[in-house]
């Protein structure tokens, strides 16, 4: 027996050998030497870039390797090898590796970053992206678009990466299966990090895409598994799944605004997945789903606060006979043994029901078709605190069959509480964000629907068998999952925290020269601290990263006049520029910018805060160009007075449901003497999935303002989604309306006081020009 | 060795009787008896029902057999065991066999005669009906809709059977995918002879349909092989595949007017199929595409002259971003290996192609975006005489790649034909309906497309890999396929041409009394011949059976006087009657009707020819009641004078694409004095993909009609498909219009002389209800 098992050894090793022992290895240091390395590979065949920086490279990898035989494309020492300005890898052909790249400072100068395809008659097929990162590989501004990786072909893999911070038009990843080429594809998107993607102001910013409409009857089988999406906040879909069979599995949604989406096509496995929200944001979502025949099982859902198109579980209304674009109605879906724990309103059915709109809207808008023949069983639902609503219904739940759901909500009532048994039983914390059953969860029935055989194991893989229980966790796991143990996801090369340490240094300024130098030289994070009592500035300041800039003194504001050319900003908003102005007295000669973004190539995003300060005498107090966008721009306790225009974020008029800021906050500020555009913010063409646009104006006094305004509104916010006007004084403004809400949208006013200004109007529906 | 081989052998007999002698057989003689057995079924049962007539029998057959232990279900004799009446069976559980029965002299009291299903809840699985007969088993009327067999469930198999005579609305066979119980079904249904069905004037009326436009995104996987389908005449799809994944390999499509479709799913596979048709009916078709995916080789299509949508091969144009129901795109279709030999256009592109109409039709039906990622490969046409159009491009075909295609089109030249070499070759019979090429076909590359190599065999299963030769057919088969041997197909003991023989007996009457008598006892086929000069007849005459009746003297018209009471008929056509009457003098009293289907119950369709008669002061000459149903109607060299009415078939006013007759056919008659509706033939509601309705009028004459014709318009054909109005003569009749032909459609007109008539219309788009 022992003689066998040496022959056997032996064997495995001679073999194991005999692979590596016919590989051929080239170190390659120059694009020319890459090029010729490229140019002749056969099954075997090593190509090493070498360390360093390779700028401007179009790597075309096209070889035939064999299963046993792939041939590879690696990095000398993974990380080590950087990709950077114009550049971007094709493969074409069969069992191709790609190892270690890292891409960052530069932008693809095609279509995508990584293609498995050459061109359409030469896709790759078996082959893999392993441990490579792609960072900020952005294109020069938000409406270029690009992807990073473009899967074609079939059985390729990505695996083991980092990417992270895509911010222009464009999913992070996305699988084409036009072509008989690329359907049935069997890829594999596992164990990558996707790092925060931040919210583009508009569709077509989801981390994967998986097809499109058009190839949604295509079957796909693509895998997403064990991956951690990490604030993937693009857009309203994280993942957009728009072709049949796909599954995911055991995938970590942390912190992200948007959902798990089955937007086209069918038969989607949605297992073992976890979806890790946030009380202080109402934009994390779960799953919602559109279509036909999937499954939703094992899935753990905890702190989400989302709502509607956001809700932890969202299934919506279809379009009778829908087009293909649009909304297919839910059928045949199975919902069975999740868990939601500490979710706001987790269930939400016929999401999207919007028959009272039938009226505006075209027929082939109307979201009349609830879902049917869909079983929602053996689910757990626990809160903490009473949750008013477990169960919001947009349409009727006749198509729902609840079975042998349990909730413990704290004893309190709530509508459709026929859907539940409701037990009194307590959870205990298995390790950060997951909490399971403790032993007081009380045995009962569990339904059994048909195929719910096949759910053999539970959210950690214990067997179901012996000891069933409803909800995601049957058991405690016998390791725990580690969830937040980040190095299990991605390459382990790439060190994910240090890239989000900052630095907090202080530079005290005395004079404009100095202020300059200071802000140039500074690092993310630091402060720029004003010592002067003025500052004569006649130059624009170049804000292109995480900066504080204060009055020394916090009693006391600094004054900065700015005399620069008409229509250059004293503060010049670059991309990544992220600035906190705090105590200044910001003077122009009235044909300036206070604020402004570049005209182009905001490839990334910018931020702003102003606090305590007075800003007067501008064209402008803020202009937003087409293309740029900001997370957040916010004004508290703030006096601006005497400038022309307002803040002006109003230049995406492509009707592309695009907006330029995600969020803006006015809090404590006044307006005076602001001739128009006070606040223009404005989101162009109707895209309902798209929930953005958010304005809160609170505490704030408008006077005087508007007198040159042409379109009669004080603060416009055409097309936005969230609005809320609370608290705030309107005096004397020569305007017709104060502004015009939309009231079928979380448009909403309390608490004003209006003298001489205008009505606050609330038009329940507004003239759109649709999207589709 | 021997004695290995023997242990062996005994091993499988034991097993094998191991199962035979496990098996408990109860012969029922009553219905009461068959319900007691039903309730307590067990693996391994046999039910036998007795010889004789069972009626009304609702049969549930629920039980759980194995797959070595089925349930079985069987008649005594195969064939002997009548079940009529009020009858159905439904099946519920697992392996169950239903052999030998023969459904006929009856009608379903359900939706359905037989049925994998006992209710939602309980469907039956791996079962089998297998060498039954369904025949004639009619509704009452066309309009009371069933399914003669209706799957659902999985594994399901249709073997072996004659299924034949549907007139009434509903597919024949429908598979049923609603609920994940049903979808990755694998039925089988093979080696069935499905038998004519008369056309039924409308839609709802294919052969077999798997799914429907709801559940047409699941998948299917239903195959449909070995059958003979014989003149399934019921509209324009024999075959209607509306899910994903069907297979349709090796059947015969014989004489049968309508096409395989792929209406709605995608990715079908249409392999090894014969298509034969007939020089006189251009409405036998062959395959018409809609969606993706559908991969159409090695099929053979023989004299088919369909056009349109009933064109040898139609590839349709799709809706933009379509609805459910309607057009989707056709993308990444394979058409390989097929043949076509003396087919009439064979290849149509863009097929409903109709944006000229996009001024008058909704966006949401305008057909504008053709085929793309297309290949149409190393096909074969082959033309006896030269065919002006072999391909006829309804929009551009840049979407398609034609490659390696070969056609003898005996040196014509024709459009578009860089999608052919054009090559002298000449082809041998094989056997009747059967070409394969000669040895004088040239050897050319053939094109090596994706996947091409999984084309393994040819038509007749030769080898593909040796020898390859464009179309359908690569080398002559080792045997003959004898596919008009029609014993292959269905049950054994059916007696398939017995049922269509037909008596020639001639019955003489002198009086009305043996008229009467001589119509009652006649067989089908017999003829009545008039001896006498005069007849009183004063009760309708009862036609319901094939029969003709005629003056004995061709140079002498009989005088039939009819005096029966107002709105009765002198010939009362019945379901089934058809009658063929020549030389009679037909007279009424101006309150009856000379020819009138039954008001109610017309369960089958009547057909009637009048020649060399003269029909005159009735209150209708035809009265053709809402739900009836004629295959043709024909009057030729007969004057009809004096009546109210005359050919009144307007009564399908549901707009639901139905009418009343499928063809009429008026040619050299004279039409005098008839005040209204001298010919009212209506189609209510546009069915595009339905193309019937045919009238054609040919060298007659009418004047002085249309008296009080209420509509102003003397033969009113609206909505009706076909129209030809030819060499007619319209004489002083007072109204607005002749005629309103519909341009758009297949309506014409030639050499009619119109003197004080009004004018004959032609309107290219006529104001339609659309269906969808």
């Amino acid at each position: 027996m022992t003689r066998m098992v040496t022959i056997l050894c032996l064997l495995f090793i001679l073999s194991a050998c005999g692979d590596k022992t016919n590989r051929n290895t080239r170190m390659v240091s120059t694009p020319e030497e890459l090029d010729e390395a490229l140019k002749s590979l056969e099954a075997g065949d090593d190509i090493v870039l070498a360390n360093g920086v390779w700028k401007d490279v179009q790597i075309r990898f096209v070889g035939y390797g064999t299963e046993k035989q792939p041939i590879t494309l690696k990095a000398e020492t993974a990380g080590n090898v950087i990709i950077g300005g114009k550049s971007d890898l094709k493969l074409g052909g069969e069992y191709l590796q790609v190892n270690g790249l890292y891409f960052t400072n530069g932008s693809s100068p095609s279509e995508s970053v990584i293609e498995f395809a050459i061109n359409q008659d030469t896709v790759a097929n078996h082959s893999r992206i392993t441990n490579c990162v792609i960072v900020d590989y952005n294109k020069a501004q938000r409406n270029q678009t690009d992807l990073w990786v473009l899967f074609k072909g079939r059985h390729n893999e990505l695996d083991h990466c980092y990417i992270a911070g895509k911010s222009n038009r464009g999913p992070t990843v996305r699988v084409d299966l036009a072509g008989n080429k690329s359907i049935k594809n069997y890829h594999k998107i596992t164990n990558n990090y996707f790092g925060p993607r931040p919210p583009k102001g508009g569709p077509s910013a989801e981390t994967i895409q998986l097809g499109n409409s058009f190839t949604s009857m295509a079957p796909s089988y693509t895998l997403v598994a064990n991956n951690f999406f990490d604030r993937c906040n693009g857009e309203v879909e994280v993942i957009s799944s728009k072709t049949n069979f796909n599954e995911f599995r055991n995938n970590v949604f942390y912190k992200s605004e948007g959902s798990l989406v089955t937007r086209h096509g069918n038969y989607c496995i949605i297992e073992g997945n976890y979806f890790i929200g946030d009380t202080s944001s109402e934009q994390i979502g779960g799953v919602r789903l559109i279509g036909t025949g999937h499954w939703v099982t094992n899935n753990y859902f905890y702190n989400l606060k989302g709502k509607t198109f956001r809700s932890p579980l969202a299934l919506m209304n279809g379009i009778p006979k829908s087009p293909l674009n649009r909304y297919i109605q839910v059928t045949d879906v199975v919902v069975a043994y999740n868990s939601w724990v500490n979710c706001t309103s987790p269930w939400q059915f016929g999401v999207g029901s919007n028959v009272d709109q039938k009226d505006i809207l075209p027929a082939s808008e109307i979201r009349s078709e609830r879902p049917i023949r869909t079983i929602v069983a053996n689910n757990l639902i626990y809160n903490t605190e009473a949750d008013k609503r477990p169960i919001v219904a947009h349409d009727l739940l006749d198509g729902i069959d609840f079975k042998s759901n349990v909730i413990n909500n704290q004893g309190a009532s709530f509508e459709h509480d026929s859907a539940f048994k409701q037990e009194d039983f307590s959870l205990s914390e298995l390790e950060e964000n997951i909490f399971i059953p403790a032993n007081d969860l009380p045995d009962f029935e569990l339904y059994h629907g048909f195929e719910f055989d096949q759910i053999t194991k539970d959210l950690f893989g214990n067997p179901r068998a012996n000891n069933n229980r409803v909800g995601a966790i049957s058991d405690a796991p016998e390791e725990k999952p580690n969830l937040m143990d980040l190095s299990q996801y991605g390459p382990d090369w790439y060190p994910l925290k240090s890239t989000k340490e900052i630095s907090s240094k202080i530079h005290s300024v005395g004079s404009m020269a100095e202020l300059e130098t200071a802000v140039q030289r500074a690092n993310r994070g630091d402060t720029v601290l004003l010592t002067a009592d003025k500052y004569e500035m006649n130059t624009p300041l170049k804000i292109d990263k995480m900066l504080t800039i204060k009055s020394a003194d916090a009693n006391k504001k600094v004054i900065i006049n700015y005399t620069g050319a008409a229509k250059t900003p004293a503060f010049e908003m670059n991309p990544k520029g992220q600035l906190t102005l705090i105590g200044v007295d910001l003077k122009g000669t009235n044909s300036q910018y206070a604020f402004a973004s570049l005209q182009n190539n905001m490839s990334s995003l910018y931020n702003m805060s102003v606090r305590d300060c007075e800003i007067s005498d501008f064209d402008y107090v803020l202009k937003a160009y087409k293309y740029s966008f900001s997370e957040y721009i916010k004004f508290r306790s703030t006096l601006i007075k005497n400038c022309t225009n307002g803040l002006e974020l109003s230049e995406e008029t492509d009707g592309r449901g695009e907006y330029n800021a995600e969020n803006i906050f006015v809090d404590n500020c006044w307006f005076e003497n602001i001739e128009k555009n006070v606040i223009d913010y404005y989101r162009g063409g109707y895209d309902e999935s798209t929930v953005g646009g958010n304005l809160v104006v609170t505490n704030s006094t408008f006077t005087e303002c508007g007198t040159k305004e042409e379109d009669g509104i004080l603060l416009n916010t055409y097309g936005i989604i969230n609005v809320d006007l609370s608290g705030n004084k309107f005096i004397d403004n020569q305007v017709e309306l104060v502004a015009r809400l939309w009231g079928a949208k979380n448009n909403s006013h309390s608490g004003n006081v209006i003298k001489n200004s205008g009505e606050l109007l609330v038009e329940e529906n507004l003239p759109l020009k649709l999207m589709y």
